[in-house]
Formats: C-alpha cells, sequence, structure tokens
C-alpha cells in the first residue's frame, strides 16, 4: 500500500531511521562497555523489542506489569520492571509472569517485598528484585545508602526473591555519593551486587561512568522531537515518527486546521505541538481535542482542503499510546501495520 | 464485585450520579424548549448513548468518524458529526454508515460538500448537511453570512446532500448578528432551516436564546472538575469519575506515589491534575508517565504502600480516553465494567 492511501490521522515509522537507531544505540553501548536494557514503553510492540533484542540488548524494561505480560506473551525473555508492584491482585500476575520469563522488580519498601515473597512463595517460583535509589527524581526510591542496605537485609531474609543490585534514575553524576556508599555498604554485608540499573537515553556514558551495568534506555528508537529540541536543533532526519494529517478547514488564508488534536497527538497548551516536515514555517499554534490549529500567515503556499501534511509529533510516546496502530513505511511504501499491543495497560 | 477488588488504577463512575446527570439535563432541556443532541465523545460507550437518548436525547453527536462507525453498529440512530468529513476513505466510510442510519455532517467548503455529494451519489444515499460558522472558535466554520449563504446555495446544487441548515460553536451570546443575517440570507435564498444546532454543556439557555432547534452537550454526564473548577468551587457530588489508584510508594513523610501518571490522567504539568477524595488536604503535585507525586505535608493521616485512593480526574474524558475499560459501579458494588468502544477511533 502506498502511504498516500493510508487514511488520517495515521501515525507511522520511518523503518529506514528506526533501524538505524537501534543499531547506533546497540553500537554505542557496546562501545562505551554497558549492557543496553530497552525500555519498551516508548513503543509497546513485541516485534520491535524482539529487533532491539536481536541487535545486542540483554532484555527489555516495561514500565507497567500489563506491558510486561504483554511482552511475555511474545516471547521476550529477561524483562526489568522498574515499578513497585503492590496489591494481591498485582502480585499474583507477577509470578504468573515470573514463571515464565526471567522477571525482576523495584522495590523500595519491605512492605512491597513481602507483598511479593508471600506469593512467590505460594506459587513457588522466585521473582528477582532491585532497590530502587532516589538520586534525584524525588519519586520513588530509598532516601539514604543506610535505608538501602537495610532493606537488601530484609528482602535477603525474604523466601521467594532474589536480591540482584540497584536501580538509579536518573543517571547524574550528582548521584555518585549515594550509589557508591550504597554499594560499599550491601557489599560489606556480605551481600553480592550484580545488577547496577542506570536510565535514560542520552545518560548512557554518565551510567557507565556511575559504575552501572546496564543502561535503560527507550525514546532512542524515535529520537523525538522534544529531546532533540533541548539542544536547539530539530534533526528531522533521526525523528522516526510521522503523523500524517489531512487539512480539513482553510477558512482564513492564515489558518489552517488538520485532523488531529490533543487525542491524536497527546500536546496540551501551551507546547510547540510539533513539526510540520513539508511547511517549517507553518505553526501549529493550538489543539483543541481533535483539531490542530495552524498558522500559515508566513506560507507563500494556498493550502487547499484535502491535502495532506507530515507531522513530527512533540511527544512520540505519549503520542503513540493514543492509536493502536503504528504503520511501519519504507520510502512510500506501508510495509508493516503492528498493533500497538501493550496500550492502554495501566494496571 | 467489591470495589477494593478492582486492580488499580482503575477508571470508575458513581451510576448513581450519572444517572442523575443524564436525567437533569434532560429535564432542563425539555424545560427550555431545546432538543438535546448528547456529544458521546465524553464516554464513547454504546449502551451510555442509548440510556441518554431513552432519556430523551433526540440523538447524538461524534467527534470523529470512527466514533459514528462504533455508534452506528450498536444500533444508535440520528447521528450529526460536527467535523469536516475529508478524503476518498473517509467518503466511503461515512456513505456507508449514511446507508443505515440518519447522518449528518458539518461542512464550511465546498470541496468537502462536492467530496461527500460525489460518494453518495455513487452509492445511491443521501447525507444530511450543516454549515458550521466560526462564531468565535477561530477553528473551522466559514467567516461571513454572505459565504454561508453562497455555500448553502451550492450544497442545493449538488446530489446526494440535503441541506438540513447551520451549527455553531460556541453559542456565545456575541454570535447573534452573525447568526441571524446568516439565517435571513439562506432564507432569502428560498432554502429551508431545519435545524440550528448550538453546542456545549453549560451553554444550553445561549444556544435557546440565539435561536438554536438543539444543543450539542456532553460533559455534562460527568461533570468534571475542571468545568466546576472555573466556578471555583469542586462539587463532588456532581463529580461522576473517582480513578481508584494505589499507593506505590511513600518514600518520605511529606510524599507519596501512586500508580498512576500522564498515562493514566491525561494531565500535564501544570494543571492541578486531580483531587483526592480521601484526603483533600493531600495535593497531587506533578505527574510522570506512569507515576503521580502526592505531597501530604498537610495530612495527619500516615499513608502507607498499599492504601487506596479515589481521585476525580481533572480530565474525565480525555482521562477516559486512555483506558480500555470504564467500570460502573453502584455503592461499593461493580455492577457493569463496559469497554470504551469508541476509544482510539481517531481517523
Amino acid at each position: 500500500m502506498h502511504i498516500d492511501e493510508l487514511d488520517t490521522p495515521a501515525y507511522t515509522v520511518d523503518l529506514d531511521v528506526m533501524e538505524r537507531n537501534i543499531a547506533s544505540m546497540a553500537e554505542h553501548c557496546r562501545n562505551i562497555d554497558i549492557s543496553l536494557r530497552c525500555h519498551t514503553k516508548s513503543h509497546k510492540i513485541p516485534e520491535i523489542a524482539h529487533r532491539q533484542v536481536r541487535a545486542g540488548a540483554i532484555g527489555i524494561c516495561c514500565q507497567k506489569l500489563g506491558e510486561a505480560e504483554v511482552m511475555a506473551a511474545a516471547g521476550i525473555e529477561n524483562i526489568l520492571i522498574p515499578y513497585n508492584i503492590v496489591g494481591a491482585r498485582k502480585v499474583e500476575r507477577l509470578t504468573r509472569v515470573a514463571k515464565r520469563t526471567e522477571i525482576t522488580v523495584a522495590v523500595d519498601d519491605v512492605i512491597t517485598a513481602r507483598g511479593i515473597s508471600d506469593q512467590a512463595v505460594k506459587d513457588g517460583c522466585r521473582v528477582n528484585v532491585v532497590i530502587e535509589l532516589d538520586t534525584g527524581t524525588k519519586r520513588c526510591g530509598v532516601q539514604s545508602p543506610e535505608a538501602a542496605a537495610d532493606l537488601a537485609e530484609r528482602i535477603m531474609d525474604l523466601s521467594g526473591l532474589t536480591f540482584k543490585g540497584i536501580m538509579i534514575f536518573p543517571s547524574h553524576p550528582e548521584a555518585k555519593g549515594f550509589l557508591r556508599e550504597t554499594v560499599e555498604r550491601i557489599t560489606q554485608k556480605g551481600i553480592p551486587i550484580e545488577i547496577i540499573s542506570g536510565g535514560g537515553t542520552g545518560g548512557e556514558e554518565n551510567s557507565k561512568a556511575l559504575g552501572c551495568t546496564e543502561t535503560r534506555s527507550g525514546s532512542y528508537i524515535w529520537e523525538g522531537m522534544s529531546r532533540i529540541g533541548n539542544s536547539g536543533m530539530l534533526n528531522a532526519e533521526r525523528c522516526a515518527c510521522r503523523m500524517i494529517v489531512t487539512v480539513v478547514s482553510a477558512p482564513t488564508p492564515d489558518r489552517i486546521i488538520i485532523d488531529g488534536g490533543m487525542k491524536t497527538f497527546a500536546s496540551y497548551p501551551p507546547t510547540p505541538y510539533g513539526h510540520i516536515i513539508e511547511h517549517p514555517d507553518a505553526e501549529i499554534y493550538g489543539m483543541s481535542v481533535e483539531h490542530g490549529h495552524v498558522d500559515v500567515s508566513r506560507c507563500t503556499h494556498r493550502f487547499k482542503v484535502g491535502e495532506r501534511l507530515s507531522v513530527i509529533p512533540l511527544h512520540q510516546e505519549m503520542a503513540l499510546n493514543l492509536h493502536d496502530e503504528l504503520n511501519g513505511v519504507r520510502g512510500d511504501q506501508v510495509e508493516v501495520i503492528w498493533p500497538v499491543a501493550g496500550r492502554g495497560k495501566v494496571k
């Protein structure tokens, strides 16, 4: 199918660009000698996860248990969930996955560890755990090396759990002291540390410098406008995704309306929304729920109802999370239509 | 099933509150003598649409054709799509729906009207159209009474289309002159106007005062925090929805983390995110993709990992658009679990 035959709005990914991004991150991690664990929350598509693993990733990361269930069901092995799994239904689901593949989860509280331990014992399986340190996110994570070492000791006393190590986010250089002292205190107790997991695309060197064994990196696969925009420069060559939209109204010479708004782009005021490839001077200046409002006053081109445009969304991951399908294109042909299998698995 | 057995995050609606909201809006519209056309983009659930119609609505409104397809397939009749339907695939799909139920679409350009006309002729069916006036949204819509009358005349010349009238949004009192002159110019041409459609929950009286025959109202079903918040007062009694979440981390005495973030609530900085029913002093001060960050420094209650909380989301409609299911609860029992059938139908 030609790309022009896709009904709009259509979320597309350029497969050449995506494959280049997958290969170059794998190579980068090999070069700096750190294991790559792909964060699949960026796409939630099992086949893409398999491609990342084949390119050299040691395994994947899923932000929610529901996503891990989808990936395990698609044959992905070695999954880290950097999220506290809490509650009777959650731990039951967790051990069902743990029986089928190696799974590691973050904990920052003995209540969480005990909940998983109880279920693992009941179900006769083991679950790997890493202790999350709060290295500056001010989100989850233990607050001190003492607390981390104390929790490690208590985890060692719990059946059904295998203590694996430590997880941090972000991998800022400032985390060095906290991380080093935590490692010292835990190893002084005779508890071995196998994994030190750092996080975030762009933070691979920092993670390595901090002594991390692996990096949880995800967004590199799309190289979204938001990250590239931070450096003040839009590198469209590495942005793999495009939202194909149609001009549905051209009510004034200065304004056109496209058929995607907040429920298509996941962009909210006052973000820059997205970048229109064909007309860089056109500015998406607003969005309502299903309409995108575009200022074309600086364009010489006269827009007509029915024209199609290609937009790099600001939030590639958040936008994809609104779509049921991702269209993989090569050149002007649609090569694959992937269901976004992990979308909506918020539990 | 008891509500406490729902895994979290779980989107719930209090059926008593929803039914009260449905009945009171239907009664209000009867009292002021305006037809109610329910905007189902607020929920995207066919059974709820049927309930609204049974309560007295003349039909429904769908913001996208994909939603109208879902509703038509569930037996809903008389659907208005206040959206320009543009492109070969779209008009094909439109006429497939038009053959099964009465369907009306907005147009603001003869290109759009001609596209629908061509397909309707080809498929041997008729599609109703209303002309959208831009009464202040600065989105779609013709810009002047002259342009509206001219377009009406051209529509009358196109086969396969039935001209029905006019559509405005919003129904502000300032629209009066534009609307009156448009009606005059069109009727002077001998073209009858059957429908004048106004829009927006809370704008029913304004629509009536402007001479509208119907009001497109949707959000009244949830009475979301964002609308009520505008009047400076949170009326939780009329807010039908709750997101049930779990405390997954309590890393400091001042902070807890809940298991829902931007992919659960559709809230982005710097919105107020949501209101925690059990602890009004707790403030959701930030969200990452899957975590909600809550400041509990003003609470005397000591939060523990595993506790469940009920949150009124800021954006009820946008949040529901991220979920596959809506749990209808009565008291503490889950009475129905509705698939959000129209979710993701962005095309």
